[in-house]
């Protein structure tokens, strides 16, 4: 286990929002993204919250990232919109185009909103958080920085492109579902290239294009494989899933798509050129008596979630997991013991402390 | 190669729609349902076409399934419908239902359809391919019969539940995304059944839940494995895939959900208990000019499809395929050749022939 240092999540949201108003992000926009990083600390999505917060800094710090946009909706019908997020931060675009969507449903029963000129929008779990909120079925798509390969592909052309949905249910927790459309996270790669060791066959490919089990050879110019690996196991599938996510997000609302995808991080090259503006999301809410009693939906979502639990388990398992478990489980220790930060990540929040003056420890 | 007859199209899909007229289909429904299944038949999708006539003809024969039902809205907004398919053919209430929802998206600029009291649909891409012709983004979903254990599970409790959705181009075909959300085919299995040959690792567990590659194992008690094969490889994403369709075709609209899903073969077993009624299914459709100008979406779609072909080759391949590409090459030389039928096939066909007088060759 590496060395962590535990912080209160709500001392780690303060010194975001901070650092968020530190570049002039109007207080309520900087509450909220803060509020979307925590939620990624809180159900032990590490990689989403805080630790992305020195990006957002260096973004922000270089002019790269719009501090107050101006939300404009571009077209509309009566249950869709297309926003423009005016080059603002993911964190603040996402959460306002998802408010969008859910008004949207409230009048005609299901509301699709696709975001354009918006940038890296945290875990796309959080959306469907808020929908479960309001009693709605939230969808939460976005597509990202170009770092996987297309079945049969030898180069990075697809975001790990995530899609996110939830339903609630009444006495059982909801059904939160949350995915990235790759094999393995980018992440685990980079965990495996520090220890030295090798990874899965299925994870990644070189700059060839040939299967690999070196992580140097991936992060070198190599890519990840979509969900499936290879064509005998589905890879085909994945990469399609990824395409989807694209075109709600991306090609429906005048983004940039696939390998012109502008990068999340200064460190990242820039595409050679632009095919449309910034990255995108596609947010989805549907009222459930739209469709069906509530009450009777609930009932039948706790009845699924005990038919799942009561699955006989696979030998060195103790059975099926419902979606949203593992978060839940974060949570419900966390928000006692608070955030437990490696120190490379206590190092970058103290960089921006020294840098900005806003007090961390 | 298994030996083959070569049908023309036309001819198979007359046979088809005269089967189904012999149990009292009326002649429209009779239409529709057999151009699903030519659809498949010319797309090369061998499994979900004439191939399945039979099965069919068992269950209206033994009076399963209702030859003439009576659709019904049981609930609806400007946006969205819940449909009662009253235990019609798949084949003829996914095609009603999908109209519906492109009409509530010609209103309301998208349409949301979940349908409960239905049967086995066909390929989920031909759904998709009607929202098409009417230059409409199109997605179509249905649950299935049990086939497949969630991750960590030793038992088939999900269906192999696919996701379909089609995006229009301009100059270049559209891209038509249709997958299932297990690693591989259950069709695959069979084959290797068939053969004696072991299947690859990821695809099945044995009925003791432990990873197998002997084909037998999986056809008797044992299930196949989500996409993404294992906890490594991502196998709780395909797990959460085929989730998310169950609830939005079944505890969406009351139809059975997971192990509950009855079945679609007469020699399959019967669920010990009822959740629900039939199986479901969910349809959208949305309208482009909704969100973005048709010609500009299309232009891009264009664009997408050129660059993804001009991504440079994994070695041993002809690099990657666009969405569609196989249906389409498939639908090419079959519209001009006809549609080969595996021998099993052929006679399972004639037996149709001989039983019910309609000439087959």
């Amino acid at each position: 286990m590496p060395e962590t240092i535990t912080y209160p999540t709500e001392r780690l949201r303060e010194f975001s929002q901070r650092t968020f108003m530190h570049f002039g992000v109007p207080a309520a926009d900087a509450r909220l993204a803060s509020e979307v990083l925590a939620a990624s600390d809180l159900r032990g999505i590490d990689s989403h919250g805080v630790a992305r917060l020195h990006t957002y800094f260096d973004m922000l710090d270089a002019g790269r990232i719009n501090p107050a946009p101006k939300l404009e909706i571009v077209r509309e019908s009566p249950s869709t919109a297309t926003v423009d997020g005016d080059n603002g931060l993911g964190l603040v675009v996402g959460p306002r185009a998802n408010e969008i969507a859910m008004e949207k449903a409230a009048g005609a029963g299901s509301g699709w909103v696709s975001v354009r000129n918006t940038n890296h929008y945290g875990i796309a779990g959080y959306y469907v958080l808020e929908a479960l909120e309001r009693d709605l079925i939230g969808w939460s798509m976005t597509n990202t920085t170009k770092l996987v390969a297309p079945l049969w592909g030898a180069a990075r052309m697809l975001g790990t492109n995530p899609i996110a949905i939830g339903f609630p249910g009444k006495e059982e927790p909801p059904v939160v579902i949350d995915l990235a459309t790759c094999a393995a996270a980018y992440g685990k790669i980079e965990i495996a290239k520090r220890k030295g060791e090798p990874v899965p066959a299925g994870w990644a490919i070189d700059g060839d294009g040939r299967a690999t089990a070196d992580p140097d050879a991936m992060v070198e110019g190599g890519a990840l494989l979509p969900l499936g690996s290879d064509r005998e196991r589905g890879g085909h599938k994945g990469y399609c899933l990824a395409v989807m996510v694209d075109f709600l997000c991306a090609v429906l609302s005048g983004a940039n798509w696939g390998p012109f995808t502008p990068p999340f991080a200064l460190r990242q090259e820039i595409p050679e050129r632009s095919v449309g503006k910034g990255i995108g999301h596609f947010f989805g809410a549907m009222r459930i008596d739209a469709f069906i009693d509530p009450d009777e939906f609930k009932a039948q979502t706790d009845e699924y979630v005990r038919t799942l639990r009561a699955t006989p388990p696979a030998p060195g398992t103790a059975g099926p997991l419902i979606p949203g478990d593992p978060e839940r489980e974060a949570e419900a220790t966390r928000t006692v013991e608070g955030v437990p930060l490696v120190l490379p990540v206590v190092e970058e929040l103290r960089d921006i402390s020294r840098r900005t003056g806003i007090p961390l420890d």
